[in-house]
């Protein structure tokens, strides 16, 4: 085993990126040698853990989590990338849904940053907000690091905002690749990001947003398929297009979910709230206007419910590659009959793809110790070729 | 004191336990020995911290701390045990004081698992639900342990349910063993655990089922006290039963106060509400009944007032051995005219045996730390005298 | 740099405190040398984090956090300070904004406190309250460590009280020695302690009492300046007198913003709610009297509102000593037109003095880290020597 990390180690060694220092806010903004890189590091941190070797590179440091939406599982995965390497999380409660910019926003950002080496930000309620709020952060982190106040500049992660949800996505990424053992067998490979029916309203938009702009890079069919009207933000749908362009993979939209499973390699029904609909909401948030927005909510839910045979269910699992196309879903799902009446995926074929969801989640914690750890170091390859060499246990007199 | 701690460790190396690997549930699942090895390892770990000796075995890793209701004792006693083994404490915050099922439970347990090696639960709400969830829990986790998707499988570690409070009577043993100077000079000892009065209404029946169930072990003579309604779940009074007649021990029911203390080595007064009420209540809050909860809480509280001379005072110290029987308590006590104007003990006698209460709650950290040693390690002893060889300072340079 | 560090080492070495195993309450029960230490100390602990040297003299152990009320600056900064030296943070989530006392505080003080190094504690709200609070706390501590039931007394730190907010003050001070080079250049300036215009109501004395109770102590020109009315606590004050007659410096009390101001080297313009209306709202809180709360409200919010035009704004700066004095604030600022309509200073100003704010705010991590080293250790310089020695890197690799 040690052999084989060793020799991921000499791969990642050869490879060019540009991660060092800079902070990971959208999968777009990164080279696929960027992302490559992730993804190996992530690998090697997960058989470091496996072979209880402690790649723990803080002695101390703070990591703050700034969740401005609720979370268990990223919240945990955020917890267990920061104790993996050593640092103790510190938990920055702002009032919570709440829109802040300017002066708060750079002042709070200084103030939690003087002993810290990452800021992870979860703010995904608002469209045009999220992404934004995380690059008025980084601008004020910069400020402080020119102007001395902070000996080093932390790191920002993008634990999911209004455009992207880099952390699942790569995390489904890493998946893909050791289902089909490697990056490269995934070229042609037809994915379905499907809208599906749910009884609530207003899911964002970053994970199937997320999952167009980053599979359609590796070569992939990438399908997306939701009701009419249900549109994504159409910068991003048209970053889709030019990486499948550009990869050699394709780009579809479809109106019909039975249609776009046909032979799919691998599915992933979830709902989200129309593009358009998310503005009104923000711009209604912003006003403050009660009764509009539940009027708004109202008139979403009864045009979701037009749409409640989105369901991924067995007859539609029988059109797929041999009937059993791979299953993914950020969790939680809304499973029908389970944890709802009517949702995304019956309970039946949940069941079946339950624990590769487990396992789909089970890559996150690593790929965000990946993405600070190259944050973090210039030549990751020589650290932890260190940690490999020093061979710390992470539970001692095992 | 060297020399003492290495030669409790050989003591160990001697005994037998079936701990490793098992989550600790319940007192009666373990074997004498299973006990024995705890209250010795949470002796050698309190040894070590006293002498600066840090027993840390854990690199880095998380521990998960899951209250489903409030608490500051057992959470700080939690957050102690896990951070003096090195790790660190991550909150899952869960819809509090809700009854939990099925997939939420299942997925949830896997989610928080990735990277963890404990979960602390303290459930004791609704009877016949908070082990029961526990139990589900670690289903889960022997699943996502079995399907490779955790490296690892957490140990689960019951802070409280509606049937035990292993945490608490392990540290009330490791007290007397402390008092009396042995397991074995417990035998015989007259130990009462009264019921009494508090204004409140519908305190967990743990405290008192764990104290019957585990003092019957070890030839104690158990004396159970309490009016004439406020039984215990009938299927632990009968393990309280079968224990004492094994052991050698006594185990006796009693409605009155006055004639149980007589002659008491051990005194533990304390309220409960009654097994039939919490059946009741139970039934009422799943189906969110809150008339009829109103209803039976007046009707408890009207029932409790008839027993308010039910406290523990001077003339019932007085009828104990020598006047002066050993205090016992989990803390918080509803001492009369301190914390209510008429509660479980006077506030003279409470304050006679405050800091014996003080010293009884300090053992529980270690506790836990030795229920989590025994459950990761296979051979503690052997570790144990690593650690010793090691003698790396708690505090550095001290 | 090294040599800096040994060298500043060296110069702690010489001097004498009484700091070991006393907590930290307030600054004027320290004496100038123990004052001097902790900054001195607190600026090794600062180059040796700016130097990745990692001071980390706890291998584990617990600190407790106990805020009172709210907070985001301190709570970092003691996070930080606590995470520097090892030790985990535990938080005391407290029914908050509460007058506690007798039993539950002597109680809880012992449960939090088996593995515990350190309690800090943030309790403002009610005069007469905080401070009293945090020696009831240290009393139990006392208590409990005499009779052997914590091997090892917490140290407790003031994290801001009714009376001093001395982490606030002191990294103030430390700001003042960074800026001006020494303290013996502080000898002779003038710094002027300004109340100001806010819309709130009920902010702490502390601030303003601490810092005239310190600076007095190093020869500075203190200046107190407010409205007829906004009086601070008398003794106070009269420690502030004393201690100018001392040092060879002024204290001065003015009732114009104007006249102050003039030739200021340094000024601090920051709103508190008058001595006698927070006496008044203690004894009105106490008695729950929730109308006549609101009657105050609304008399001091009169009586505020007729002082709004004491805001530090240009024409008043520029009759500071060259037009250009040094602003401190322990933020968050009110700013005209930023945070709120009128505030305590404009937006021009406080826009040019803003990173000096945020660089005065930096160094609380470092003081309350130095004075839980001082406290924790009898020689802190032989133990800065050894860290130095030993060189670990608080990141490794890099």
């Amino acid at each position: 085993m040690r052999k084989e990390i060793f020799a991921e180690i000499e791969a990642i060694q050869e490879m060019q990126s540009a991660l060092y220092s800079k902070d990971f806010l959208l999968t777009w903004e990164k080279s696929d040698d960027d992302l490559s890189m992730i993804l190996r590091v992530a690998g090697v941190l997960k058989q470091m853990r496996d072979n209880n070797i402690s790649p723990r590179v803080f002695d101390t440091g703070l990591a703050v989590s700034n969740f401005r939406d609720k979370s268990t599982r990223t919240r945990f995965s955020f917890a267990s990338a920061c104790n993996l390497l050593g640092l103790a999380v510190q938990d920055l409660d702002e009032e919570k849904s709440q829109i802040s910019h300017g002066e708060t926003v750079r002042e709070t950002a200084a103030m939690i940053s003087f002993l810290s080496y990452f800021i992870g930000i979860r703010d995904d309620i608002f469209l045009g907000e999220g992404n934004r709020y995380m690059r008025e952060v980084a601008a004020s982190l910069d400020e402080s690091h020119r102007e001395g106040i902070l000996p080093l500049r932390p790191g920002v992660i993008n634990l999911q905002c209004d455009m992207d949800h880099p952390t699942q996505s790569m995390a489904d990424l890493m998946n893909l690749k050791q289902v089909y053992g490697s990056l490269e067998a995934l070229q042609g490979k037809k994915i379905v990001m499907s809208w599906a029916y749910s009884p609530s309203y207003g899911k964002p938009l970053s994970v199937p947003q997320g999952i167009i702009a980053l599979m359609t890079r590796f070569g992939m069919d990438v399908h997306l398929a939701y009701p009419e009207g249900y549109d994504l933000i159409p910068d991003i749908v048209e970053k889709a297009k030019e990486h499948a362009s550009k990869s050699g993979g394709g780009f579809h939209v479809s109106h019909s979910m039975e249609e776009s499973m046909k032979d799919a390699d691998i599915v992933y029904p979830k709902s989200w709230a129309p593009y358009h609909i998310m503005q009104k909401r923000t711009e209604l948030l912003k006003q403050g206007d009660v009764e509009a927005l539940k009027d708004l909510e109202r008139e979403c839910l009864a045009e979701n419910a037009k749409n409640i045979h989105w369901e991924y269910d067995q007859p539609l699992r029988a059109v797929t590659r041999q009937g059993d196309a791979l299953y993914m879903h950020c969790l939680p799902a809304d499973i029908s009959g389970v944890s709802c009446p009517r949702g995304e995926v019956s309970a039946r074929v949940f069941e079946l793809a339950r624990l590769d969801t487990y396992r789909e989640a089970g890559y996150k914690p690593y790929i965000i110790a990946a993405m600070m750890f190259c944050q973090r170091f210039n030549a990751p390859a020589k650290v932890l070729n260190t940690i490999m060499k020093h061979n710390k246990a992470r539970i001692s007199h095992v």
